[in-house]
């Protein structure tokens, strides 16, 4: 591993706060530990058109609190091909990029993995998405910013739904998993959730809502994981048909949810995880994940961390569901 | 007016951050100068269907930080028919109510001018809307909440827009009049801004893009002032068609603008106005809305506050003209 | 364990954002589980002296999001005498209570392991303070929206020491751990901190301070947690000695710590952790802590809850040093 | 006035929220306007020293939501003598600066008039202080934010204040002016503020302390301006002497309340006073402040600016005195 002499960074997919402060952590543990650290801008297209600047500690001094990232990000079709891939091999070896950073979710990691393969690159995935349906790390950098922005929407409409009294459906990002949706629900004392792990008829969410209804309230809020064929609109449509007088409404939070200065949580973790990039470099660590589990600082395999089966814990529909009463 | 032994207090038509602070000042500034204070439930419907309660300070402690309004509020249809404020005016004879203070916005305040016409009943308003369109107040109680909600929305979605070097469209509230738009604009440093007073079309709108994306930034902001002809999807749509190129989105603010904490500048506006409306009852005045206006507290005529020429300075479309370049 | 009926809920100690989130969440999952619920005022004083009421899902209506906590609370002379806690047990009795759940921290949860002891009476605890010394839990309630305060606060400070370029003392809490100052530290992207875990002698600070001056942002921030002999006025008068040049200020963040709006992770926690005390309470434990641990509720002996050296990770002593180079 | 080709911007004294905004807003409508405009480094010291360089809008993307000044300040010893004001005037003849943009408070802009009257030079001043205190103008550039700090802050403290029934005196900034501690004193239902407007003896602090306490809330919360004499902790000692039962606290906000991203308000009215400044001199104004009053913007002699009675309303001392029954 004494080989390794510069570090290539870069951010992928969809932006996550934290991601600033992870290029941060990357770039000067780098620098502390001897490496040339370089910047590549927009993702995998970055990596592909050549887009790489040096990078100092200046360039990241005062970013560590700023939402998004200053690498800008993208979701890359060229690297889906194998021309594509060849192109960024060709780059690196042209930038005399050793080794790379990854700071991207689930498709970004799964892009690294299979070039890894393909040319013997070392490659480094730190966890930077808001869906937290990464495996092997307790939470993903974006994660915890997500959630609160979440809860800090809910706090607001819950305002107007209790003052007007109205039932609000409310749509979270979460991709595939309903992490958001069911935590969300749970820290902004909404009435119900309904996510993709559980399965919810309108029967059902019927006899929350009454429950939630007959208290003094007489508001009610219901949490929805998006999803393409059953969001928000659809279930509200569906109990305005089936329950005419209530004042239904929906809330598509979008975009917003993405946004934002990180939490204390996910600039920590950025932190760790970032300095953990280049331990694993250090130690000839290769095609791992950088992640925290139970507190510490841990590698998982690329093919570990991306598979499909993040366990989601039941229990917590449980804690909703007796909390809602 | 020392006849005046009894106040009632409602909140009326959409719920603003602030409504809470104001029913507090009402409620604590009539007990402090002798008066009897009774809160009514769900605005107008409240006082025709005589959901009233007596108030002591007790009843509004602890709310002056809350959003939403404890006293509930509803658009009635009552209200509207000749019927319905008879009801309400005999609710208040059998409840000893000799002057009301009520706080909505343009509707609202409305419905109290036609109501203390019709049975020279003593009414004193408060301008509680998010919309900024009262005349004869420099601002409403609500709205400079409403202002650092959707800048702080506005933020985060800059981080997106930045890093992924999109084009968006968020609509943000505001009925017929664009202070709300305009000025969000200004404040989050947004590329342009489509506002009732000022038409915009889609030639006019492309140049502002094209200069905002010539920018190193490549992304872009517009705020749009809802509208049922044409909203942010409106343009949006018409954007996409004549530059294919551009990544375009759309974000509807929606709800949660209407709700949150109060700012400090809403608080003490609804403090003082508060205060103001146990003065107007003291002094004899009827029938006006409190406002401030040059930092002075002004009693203003229903017929001067609800006209609806509200100025629109149109200077602030000179201002974020010059700063978008 | 069938023959428990009545669950005491109270709150002991210094108040932790999150409090209340826990109280809703006993009272909940109580009544839910069939448990009448009786909320216990103002700490162990309010059980010696007969502070109790009846609770309902009504009293914890709207409570999830309040800093602070309803039930108030305070710090037991009276407690920690035999006699008190006679008096206690026999207020117990008469009340018909049956369990205790005790929100609070290291000093509140060895009084109940004292209580229950002594007593043979079933206590639950939760982890309910700031300083997040507790053994066998991830994190304490309040633990995490401490940490963001700080980090605004630290935010705030650093805006003005660039604009000025000075070097900041800053002085947070802790109790006898560095938690809080060590994480608020990398989360902020401070220069150093001065935590019990570690000694910090002033040619050590210095060296950090130097290599935070030598950079173009010619400020500085160190993080010192709370002490009687050495805190941040301690230190900065040193370096005023030894730097005369430096334009050096202290700022004590003091009580705001406590307060503010819990986040998300202590909402969660508080929800789970609640639940989960009224679940050991059917399981038929006694005298545990409730936790979280690698993300599952867990069951942890006060013994082993309250023991004095929860493990402070070294390695973040190296994660500040790398990353504020 | 068509001489004038280059302008030049500085900020001056205490850094304030929203002068970034300003210093944006001076360079994009300069620019806009076809001026040249340098960026001159902390303040008047950087003038003498000739700490300047060119800015373009580059310079200023990305910072109207940042605390603090990318321009530095300072308050300049220098700049109070003759030489130092003789070797300012030359730096600007020889940066080919024509005209002096000065965001700063009281001292900045007596500072600007006693040197535009020695070299007949033209400069334009913006309102930027959080104490409020410039007459000409409804309020100045970091006051409304710093406003919303304290607020945000009180209510935290609030929440400790009443979970351990106590007495919190809270000591804020505000110079010699009390804007500052008897609005935030409104907005954050304080029982009492204690400011230089108004002599306060610990007789009339007691009787609003007893009023306080004698509702349920048992806890009570007094606003105190800054004062060499008599700050928080002066009045905290006199009232524990009386009322030795008292739990009583001092928190003292200090040097947080200066940074923070600036709220819509502020950024406003950076706005329109920064464009207000290049059109002042297009007009051909000279030695003026920008304000905004009556929501207009408006040109304020600097004479008349500084003067030293900016006019405290006194009716804000019956507002407080009414709600905080």
């Amino acid at each position: 591993m004494s080989r390794i002499r510069t570090v290539g960074v870069l951010t992928s997919g969809g932006d996550a706060p934290g991601m600033n402060a992870a290029i941060r952590a990357v770039t000067r543990a780098g620098i502390y530990n001897g490496f040339n650290i370089k910047g590549i801008y927009r993702g995998w297209d970055g990596l592909i058109n050549g887009e790489i600047r040096d990078f100092t500690t200046e360039n990241v001094s005062g970013i560590i609190m700023m939402g998004g990232t200053i690498l800008k990000t993208a979701r890359s079709n060229e690297f889906m091909k194998p021309e594509g891939r060849k192109k960024a091999y060709e780059n690196m070896q042209k930038e005399g990029i050793d080794a790379l950073v990854v700071i991207g979710g689930n498709g970004s990691l799964t892009g690294a993995r299979v070039f890894a393969e393909e040319y013997d690159v070392c490659c480094i995935g730190l966890p930077g998405t808001i869906d937290n349906d990464l495996y092997g790390t307790d939470s993903t950098i974006g994660y915890d910013t997500t959630m609160n922005t979440i809860m800090e929407c809910v706090d607001r409409i819950r305002d107007t739904a209790q003052s007007h009294e109205r039932i609000f459906f409310i749509e979270v990002m979460g991709r595939d998993a309903g992490f958001l949706a069911q935590n969300s629900a749970i820290a902004s004392g909404a009435e119900a959730a309904i996510i993709p792990e559980d399965s919810t008829d309108v029967d059902q969410l019927a006899r929350f809502m009454k429950r939630g209804i007959r208290k003094s309230k007489k508001s009610c809020i219901v949490i929805v994981s998006e999803s393409k064929k059953c969001g928000a609109l659809y279930y509200a449509d569906r109990v305005k048909k089936e329950f005419p007088d209530y004042d239904v409404r929906v809330s598509i939070l979008g975009h917003l949810q993405r946004g934002g200065r990180p939490t204390a949580h996910d600039r920590v973790l950025a932190a760790r995880t970032g300095v953990g990039a280049i331990e694993a470099i250090l130690q000839g660590q290769r095609n791992v994940m950088v992640g925290v589990r139970y507190n510490e600082v841990v590698y998982v395999p690329f093919n570990e961390a991306i598979r499909s089966d993040k366990p989601f814990d039941k229990k917590l529909i449980k804690v909703l569901d007796e909390l809602s009463i």
